[in-house]
């Protein structure tokens, strides 16, 4: 027995946030920190790290400023990553087989 | 007499826009094409690509779905031209004199 596998298409917002989260964490500063300094709320930014909310321009901005990141590498990161994902999706996908109970 | 020059820090939605209407272009494609095929009205992807709205990861996804281009070379293309706005704004401003009407 087959099992149908949809794969589901990557959204920016998802990856844009994996890549903020990845450089805060890899600096090891806290959510409250840039938060304060991009002057966003915690909440906000957090949704915007999961991938939940989509930042504005000039948001993004503040959070890169925040980071003190250059935009350019923040979006050469997701580039990146979008690739590793559009890599995947082009792979043929072959049903997982479901093990019976 | 020298003049202030202020230099606006670039907004991502503008360079995003930007890349999307040269890659429109370098297919010889129509707003209406492209329009049509991504289901998002032309007055509304004309403002996109001229950097006044922002457009959603959903959206996102449809118009380089209509392009037929990866969601990740446009974003590499962005990242580009990020690399040049931050360049430029790096570099010491020298203010343009004012020639005398």
């Amino acid at each position: 027995m087959t099992q149908e596998v949809t794969v589901r298409p990557v959204l920016v917002r998802e990856l844009l946030g994996e890549a903020l989260r990845e450089e805060r964490t890899a600096q090891g500063r806290t959510l409250r920190e840039i938060s304060q300094q991009a002057r966003v709320s915690l909440g906000y930014l957090s949704e915007i790290e999961r991938g939940q909310k989509e930042a504005s321009s000039e948001l993004l901005g503040s959070i890169c400023g925040a980071l003190g990141v250059p935009q350019s590498s923040v979006f050469r990161s997701l580039s990146d990553k979008l690739v590793m994902h559009e890599n995947v999706t082009q792979l043929p996908v072959r049903p997982v087989a479901r093990v019976a109970a």
